[in-house]
């Protein structure tokens, strides 16, 4: 299987920074390459762009990020994204590109803190990506891989879940 | 979504037992519900069986995880299983079960030791079953998932890999 | 042994808040708990007060802090601390404290994200206190328990170095 | 502070092999490194001889200790190695060094599994070696460093206690 990680950033990545005393978003994938260390089945292409917080993107980034994609020849593509734009972002896509099947991925509590939760997220993006699916813009997070527009951020419980 | 675990043991559940200074397969679910703690819209069936190195299974364990299967009302099953003898009790399982969506996974290195591996491949399993999917007996491990009989241990290398 | 701690907060109790998406002090003693769960040698008496990421400190909690050594009969005391002004808190008790073998220890990196540097420099303090030592106000940081005075933050390096 | 290091093995190093499936005595120093890594105020010697389970050690091991122990120009040694014959090996080199201060210590979990008891136990030592005290035998274990003939092993309850 060939699969393209575009990683821009997000809580999923944070790491802490023990001069500065906060977290902050690196421009490595060293949470990501820990996750994918036991993936002996799948060529990946890894491109790290943007690497920011999401609340600090703008449809500048978004442009960016669409741009990415559209380079990309794989047709199968996981997107890691801070969880609160990530509505705004797959929105953006979903009136750029229609012959992908994109699949965003994120998490609320770091890598470098909780490894099962960012695992998980990212691991289902994966684990979709092995089905026979239609081209679509999809989000993973806690538990099922869903058209992005049904799955939302519940900021008051901190967790995503499928819109009624 | 519904879906039906079942944890039958292997190395995936493993746990250190000081006392008696080795890895032991537990009884109970405390690997897998670290990993399904972030699972907020999923409704899991959790069934405990068998607990034993799958190198000491036999037809009667693959029986009673057959039967099982066969009493579960959802058509959703993950099965936890070691990964000395997936290859049988999946093949067992595919002559007997034709109406569900089976993913077996499990791990090569304990989830107590190494978190990422074993919430990967089980996490690949899930969101396998969030596409629409055709009924089979499939395996998740090391990156994808397919037809449980088209991905096989390599003993020596201790990876799963796609047979050519 | 008997030992009392005295948990005041910084960055080796911090823990992350996935909803406010930052790192908290909290106002409970699980990095603590998870250190001290092997000392089986010892009765510890743990006192959990102000709670605070030590810039936010400030005479007054250090005159708290002082009432509670003060109050305590044991004469063997650890007192976790942030990093920031621990040099004035030490400084603060020598003044008030003659009787006491305090030793203060922290962590440039919290518990919950790095286990081996805050449980590192929490057992120094312990391991130094099973010694034959004389009353005195002690700092124990990154390999080494001395007197407080002599062993400061490099706040560009981000560690506890000795004093020329 | 100046401190040799004689890494012999035991369960405070074991590591998972997945090929092998179980759990081994490696013969590098990954998890005492991972230890020490913060410990920018001591001058470590390292040297990794035996690296065996304790069970298999015998008097020709307890002489090849010893002798790396009068090699050694510091007077400050922690000795790691397996708990099952640790009262052994101390109660050989009691008989043969009485010029250093020796402290002996291990782990019931191996670090890669269980990081706080294995730096507790090694962080006592060395936070012991802080202080000033006489030449001995010591054993840091489970909260206390004392005499190594006064801490023994329970092995029904896995736990280092000290000895009426």
């Amino acid at each position: 299987m060939n699969v393209t990680i575009i990683n821009t950033g997000g809580t999923f990545n944070k790491r802490y920074n023990p001069i500065k005393g906060q977290l902050e978003v690196p421009i490595d994938n060293i949470a990501l390459d820990k996750i994918i260390a036991s993936c002996h089945n799948v060529d990946f292409e890894i491109k790290n762009i943007v690497s920011k917080d999401s609340l600090d993107m703008d449809d500048n980034d978004r442009q960016i990020i669409t741009d990415v994609v559209n380079q990309t020849s794989n047709d199968k593509i996981i997107i890691i994204h801070g969880t609160d734009t990530v509505d705004l972002t797959s929105a953006f896509l979903r009136k750029e590109v229609t012959n992908k099947k994109i699949v965003f991925t994120g998490a609320m509590v770091p890598m470098s803190i909780d490894e099962a939760e960012a695992t998980m997220n990212f691991s289902q993006a994966l684990g979709f990506l092995s089905a026979d699916i239609k081209n679509g813009i999809y989000l993973a997070m806690h538990g099922v891989v869903v058209d992005a527009s049904k799955l939302v951020k519940n900021r008051k419980e901190g967790k995503f879940v499928i819109k009624d």
